[in-house]
């Protein structure tokens, strides 16, 4: 089974499982920027140096334990549909997505790491997992930087650290995000509160779709941005810090929300749950906010037949790229759309 | 069983059974305005006059046979829920229902035929009937006037035929109104020529609440307003022939929209269903419109486990009258909307 030709498109393997995590956390995410000696950064560098650059990093990954059973894939391989699909998985950026030659993407069979090879960097690390999980997913992602450092020489210099294309990213090279689910900061119009507390830190909101998307089904991904004189786990410390005050936060604003508006919450979730249960055709746009008042539904115990796991995996395999790949065919957004409702309501069960 | 203390107020008798009706057609209503020789008008009687007329009423139906089984509900006695609940029936007009002493509405056991007494005119009699049934309600409204003429002393003139408060009603006397469901010539954007086509003949498009009402729902009430140089069978008639067309009409609108729009319909029906059926609060213009498309949803066989008749029935009993005879109380809007939402959802099965 490989992962574009005949895997499960329907379900996103490193998403599953987020047992005991604060509710309110969809996923948390670490990666490392690394850069290899002796080549210019990808955007300046030849097809002689992208080529390089993907040889020794494919050589790396052979002799790498922690990559033993892996996917290699060639982008300018992939068409529309396979490039959209790995976006909403996470695995791989928009700017890769848009890459060519010698642009590659690296998937662990369980999907959980992976390494983009030629993107703005030679190399991004990256480790996944669902739920509030960075210590882990920082051990996962700093044991695979260890075993890649053996075999690449990272350019690394002894003042600055991880020497990167874009010095926002020097130092540790790391960016640690996790995904949160704040609805009832939004319903009270608490979210400035939220946008300030984070960029006191120096943190960064953005939206599903990583840096440039706008926010919606009310999920905020925050970022650290700090990549000098302060250490990795620092940085995960500090997030995770954030990450806690924010879920206290949306649980004093649900407990407000509940003494005073608890009718007009129960009938917005009842009616996502009609809607979703019902439509023929459905945009991405609209499935999040509905699926976000279901989650909050699930959350308040009003719907009890659905869980958040198959929320979490109905909202990434309804995307225009999973759909096409279930579908096995291009289809057009007309048609994507009544297949997103038709998918939605196989997995929302009726009560 | 009476009316407003012990009746079944989620069933409207009169609505029932519109078998081998055309499908658009919800209901037919003709209702004759009558006055008193030797008694002002309503609008300027004294109390003295207006009692006289309400007991020379009383005495009149006492002897007619149709009327054996009715009854005398004085308006000056109900409280606001009840003057909804009847006017949500359509057995009183808003008119009569702001109206004080001596005002009566008499309204026979199945409801199908009812008096008003001291409204605009001293007597209005009315027949109601499911679908479309113009014929059969006139011969029914025809009849009771025939009994009536022998007990009261009707102003009438050789010239101009029955005298009325308003001239024009004078003549005849007769409104004859159909009640028809249009949502493809709404969603076609036709109803302009609707209207044009209803004006040529001289006839007018009301909402459901009648005079001065909006439409919701995609309800249109479209009356005659001639009665004078025109037979009353020739009002019912003409107004047959306009419904007719306006069938056609709607029949075309929606080959052409299954043609063009079939999945959007199809959308816009589930949604409707799905919302119906777990919305916690719903407002009464919202319902309609979403009984509406459920409604368009059983005509083109789309959802199989709804009747018309049931869609008619919650129509008419998720009023806001309807809802606090049904609670035993008076209700806020809040409380309205919540009600209403149960209500509903009670009464569409889950499919």
């Amino acid at each position: 089974m490989t992962l574009l030709s005949d895997g499960d498109f329907t379900r996103c393997p490193w998403l599953a499982n987020a047992n005991g995590s604060p509710f309110q956390v969809v996923s948390s995410r670490i990666r490392l920027a690394r850069n290899l000696e002796g080549h210019p950064f990808s955007h300046w560098a030849g097809p002689r140096d992208l080529s390089a650059v993907a040889a020794a990093v494919r050589e790396a990954v052979a002799r790498c334990s922690m990559l033993s059973d892996c996917e290699i894939i060639p982008v300018d391989k992939l068409d529309e549909a396979d490039r959209l699909f790995l976006a909403e998985r996470q695995l791989i950026s928009r700017e890769l997505a848009a890459g060519g030659a010698e642009r590659l993407v690296i998937v662990r069979r369980d999907q959980r790491l992976s390494l983009m090879v030629n993107e703005e960097d030679h190399l991004r690390i990256q480790c996944l997992s669902p739920g509030l999980a960075l210590r882990e997913t920082w051990r996962e992602v700093n044991d695979l930087d260890d075993q890649l450092e053996h075999y690449l020489p990272y350019a690394f210099h002894p003042r600055w650290g991880y020497l990167t294309a874009c010095p926002t990213n020097t130092g540790t090279g790391i960016r640690c995000s996790v995904m949160l689910h704040l609805p009832a900061l939004v319903m009270i119009k608490k979210v400035n509160r939220l946008l300030s507390a984070v960029q006191k830190l120096g943190m960064t909101v953005r939206g599903t779709g990583g840096e440039g998307t706008e926010i919606t089904g009310n999920l905020f991904q925050i970022s650290n941005q700090q990549t000098l004189g302060v250490s990795e786990v620092q940085e995960v410390e500090q997030l995770e810090e954030l990450v806690k005050r924010l879920i206290d936060w949306e649980e004093e604003a649900l407990g407000q929300l509940q003494k005073e508006a608890r009718s007009l919450i129960e009938d917005k979730i009842w009616r996502a749950y009609g809607i979703l249960q019902h439509a023929r055709t459905i945009s991405s746009l609209e499935s999040n906010e509905l699926l976000s008042a279901l989650r909050l539904g699930v959350r308040l115990g009003i719907v009890t037949n659905v869980s958040v796991e198959a929320l979490n995996q109905v909202m990434i395999c309804s995307g225009p790229g999973h759909l096409q790949k279930i579908a096995g065919t291009h289809l057009e957004p007309a048609q994507r759309d009544a297949m997103r409702a038709e998918f939605i309501r196989e997995r929302i069960p009726l009560n």
